[in-house]
């Protein structure tokens, strides 16, 4: 198999447990769901993170072609590879629930919505960055801790308060589908989050580039 | 001694205080046992890993089997110290409790069931393989952290509301034994434990191999 | 950019969230805030440890200074950094709220406030100094989640019962403005968090220097 | 400063935290309680384990010394500067509150009682030997969160129900001062922790040593 191939394999596998964790933290008010869902996404990053860079996040990926990490022309396979492990894990979900539930629309305000999904989708990727792309930091073994504990931190502070808690327009756009927020909110989710995955490179930029 | 039976000797400990936690856990509604559970297979993976591989699973066991870092002819011996290590749990757990406690069996829909244990086995085995077996992530810290994780996310997402949250044969065999689940229900788990293994070693495969 | 710029903007962009953090976890009772906050600390100090040290705390950057881990004159700059994150944050804080809101103060006893800062900042600078500026422990990968840890004990065990559990005099100036404590026990806080920065580093020398 | 007294320094200042979390934890049914107790354990060991080996606890001294990692002369002072930690953590607490607290003591049933302690100081010694004294595991990041772990998964599963969940004869016998468990229960605590270390030197050569 080509190598391109087992790559979007596991984007494929890490956003669908990523998603199907998401949805069924949903359907029972959970309490430890940041727990579940900062910890899906770490384990997901250990196992996957040396063959495709575990992303499970467009944002991610954005972040990383801007920063250098990740070839362009990746982008769109890398973002298909993981909204379908997002459509998958709806379906298994469904199969799981025994029968196709929608959602009640959740709302939340335009700006502090934009802000924090922005501002936690930044520290997300300037934590993938700064631990998981730099030759300073490289052979580590706690990105992937470091990188779940940011998804951890924005949903208590900010998740299910400000915003979805999403961080992630695969994420954002799955929990469209089950109606767990409107279109509208879902579009102003993905522009926030690839919006802060931009400034996080560029962030990484200013702090690190020789001058 | 020779150097199998000290593998074995450490499979019985670390299976032997894995099926210890999930018991105690169950008799009081213990809001923290997906922390427990999955700390104390953590620590234990941590703690023998370097001997035996820190399996304390046939799943595990099995998995590793199939993608090649355990010779077949373990994978009996291995199931039997795990199984063990499960029926000397549970003496333990009625001499702590002073009693002969029998459960009332909980039940669960056939097809989550078998989903959600394939699904979470599938992804245990799969983190497991990649963080612990494989030349590119030797000599890592975070493989006994990433693979508590799994089990962490498994037991908040699915654990008691798809399925009994074993994603473990000999963690199945051992709350049949004290009549937390119905023997068919045992072993249905085992199936989906054991094929989730088959299935990650798969994956191991085709995002492994130079082609 | 000369190169002290980039370490100013890591602490600010660091100090930035932690101060979000709290605040954020303030306004609803949130039961898992202290692991938030000691979250937003190992994530940040794992991402820009390698650019500034990671203090985002005046009180790490006196007892860095103090061990000779970050030279005297740079005191001052870092604490500017730090001050302004937790500034910028109370009004990004503000703006997410939508409205500017005047905490009800929390009252608490000057000795037991001014003992439990003061043991837990020494506890924080100690772990810091030991874990992350000494050859014996360089390159480990712990370093971020130590440090964190401490801040979870302080924050379950001393915080909002003896005192705010700031640890850290930017926390501590930031929670002053929004009014959440009074402006003399800001004031025992800081002078709490200094000495207990400057015993942590009298205990470093103490344990380390060669005799 | 002759060497050995840095250790006790350091062992001194390690157990003084864990008991001063102990004790604090105690008076308000803190829910976190185990997330605290074994997450100081964890970053007292990550600071000092290079010093002293980190142990702040005479079970876990006295399974080093049967284990070869620490001479048997060392096992009386590193015991004083434990108990010593954890008076002067009695007296703070003291403070901190007040005023002279006597606890109203829990009591528990004999056996499960020895047995609950011996299992999980088994663990924590077994867990200690193997992660933190061993050639084949050195110079590992996690060491500090595998021991925390073990006193997680022990506070979590029988502590507080078997037993005071000491696993620890400096932890033990400081709530003996404070009347939190009756002497008796104490002397009883100790015995099993002590056996449970040397238990777990055994298991360490048996499944250690070349034969």
């Amino acid at each position: 198999m080509r190598e391109n191939m087992k790559k979007y394999i596991v984007e494929f596998i890490g956003t669908f447990f990523l998603v199907l964790t998401v949805l069924c933290c949903s359907i029972a008010g959970q309490s430890f769901a940041p727990l579940a869902i900062s910890g899906v996404l770490a384990t997901m990053i250990y196992a996957g993170g040396h063959i495709s860079g575990g992303h499970y996040n467009p944002a991610v990926s954005f972040a990383c072609c801007i920063r250098g990490a990740l070839p362009f022309k990746q982008f769109i396979p890398y973002t298909i590879s993981q909204v379908l492990g997002g459509i998958v894990a709806i379906l298994i979900f469904y199969l799981l629930i025994e029968k196709i539930q929608s959602f009640e629309p959740v709302n939340f305000n335009l700006l502090p919505l934009f802000v924090a999904e922005l501002l936690f989708t930044f520290a997300l990727c300037y934590v993938v960055l700064l631990t998981a792309t730099k030759k300073e930091t490289a052979g580590n073994s706690y990105f992937g801790l470091a990188i779940g504990l940011t998804v951890l931190v924005g949903a208590i502070t900010v998740g299910g308060i400000f915003c979805a808690g999403a961080f992630n327009p695969a994420v954002a756009f799955s929990i469209g589908i089950v109606n767990a927020i409107s279109w509208k909110l879902v579009c102003i989710t993905i522009l926030a989050n690839l919006l802060g995955g931009a400034l996080a490179a560029l962030s990484y930029k200013i702090t690190n580039i020789e001058s």
